[in-house]
């Protein structure tokens, strides 16, 4: 079972609010559509969409808001970005159905992730479609839910056996801008490892990393250019291995 | 706390397809925002919405589909039925948030439903907002989920103190049309009770009654008229205790 992640920056046009990259969105989907996975579920992060109302409302993955409205304001925005990635998917034969997040979860010393329905699903054919999102947080109201940290959670109660995060960039680069093949310990990238310079209320490569190196399975961060290659199985840019 | 289903026919046109009854709403919603309710859960149903598509794809509680376009159908309308029903709560002033079954529950002998992302959702002052929706269901790919079934879930898991359902019938009725005040067991029904005349498909009010007889709390069965003595703990129409 493979969890993939579609980052933010992938599939909008992440300057322009609540605009997707449609001709980014329908090459990955065309990708995905001709894919020999059986069991695949796919996390889609937020881009133009989510962070523009995160941001408006001062909501964080630490900092809650109690204003129904301003949760329904991000999480509808995800809804709309969810139905476009369901649509570009639909149009390439991928049977994907969405779950959302906020449904799904809550925060109460830690995340805790209700991921039975997304196994149920993936025995019955579909190809579950998640997203960063909103999340119920005792004492704090709603804070941010981001896609990266949906993506550890699936993968480790479904117990993945590759774990994929389809990047602008082609793997996690060092100080000339090449690709590292691989991490095995967060020692091992520190040194070349900013934050992300674009608007993400849910952190940077440096985030990323550390989160899949505490995963059992392992993880690829690649650019769009490889999704191919990592859904078959080869190597795909960097590899992250806890 | 309570659980509190609007029934689909009371919030929707059940003849006219994706049809809101807007006053209907409008007026219910008026009567949720004066009231005062410290925890509150509401669930609605399908009315000309979701039915018309389950309808059409042959999806009921026990048939499924394993068409991912179809679940998406059902879906969806349940997602903009249920978008109508939290502007109107939020113009009066309730902070209502969505919580779709569909993410939140799978069928695998017997209906498994998360609903700790409720409580929490209650602790900090939001009004869960569900819904009549699809669920995974192991070996039938998805079957309905009625918002009766998410009612009871949510009652018995979260240990309603009160389960009021509001229908476009005054309550249960008996051969001259007069409302049963209280039923303690079925039989004492069995005779009056027959089928639902329009589209549903997900039972009538033999079902319900069967479902509200199952659990630990008391629930009525009322017309829109009633809402506002239900929700002050008045006796409002048929009062089902198991």
């Amino acid at each position: 079972m493979i969890v993939l992640k579609l980052g933010g920056s992938v599939i909008t046009e992440k300057d322009e609010r609540e605009t997707v990259d449609l001709d980014s969105l329908a090459r990955l989907a065309g990708v995905l559509g001709q894919a020999d996975v059986d069991d695949l579920v796919i996390v889609h992060g937020a881009g133009s969409f989510g962070h523009y109302y995160a941001d408006e409302h001062g909501v964080s993955t630490t900092d809650g808001t109690r204003d129904a409205r301003a949760v329904r304001e991000i999480h509808d925005s995800m809804t709309r970005l969810n139905k476009a990635v369901l649509d570009y998917l639909d149009d390439a034969g991928v049977p994907g159905v969405p779950v959302r997040p906020f449904s799904a979860a809550r925060r109460d010393d830690g995340l805790e992730f209700y991921a039975n329905q997304v196994e149920t699903m993936l025995a019955e054919g579909f190809t579950p479609v998640l997203h960063g999102d909103v999340v119920a947080d005792a004492g704090a109201g709603a804070t941010i839910l981001s896609g990266d940290e949906v993506v550890t959670a699936l993968a480790a109660q479904l117990d993945a056996d590759r774990v994929g995060l389809c990047s602008t960039v082609p793997g996690v680069l060092d100080d000339d801008g090449d690709v590292i093949p691989a991490v095995d310990a967060y020692d091992d990238v520190a040194a070349v490892l900013g934050g992300s310079e674009d608007t993400d209320v849910t952190g940077g490569m440096a985030g990323k990393v550390r989160e899949l190196l505490a995963l059992d399975a392992p993880a690829s961060v690649f650019g769009p250019d490889d999704l191919a290659d990592f859904l078959r199985g080869e190597d795909a840019g960097t590899t992250v291995r806890g």
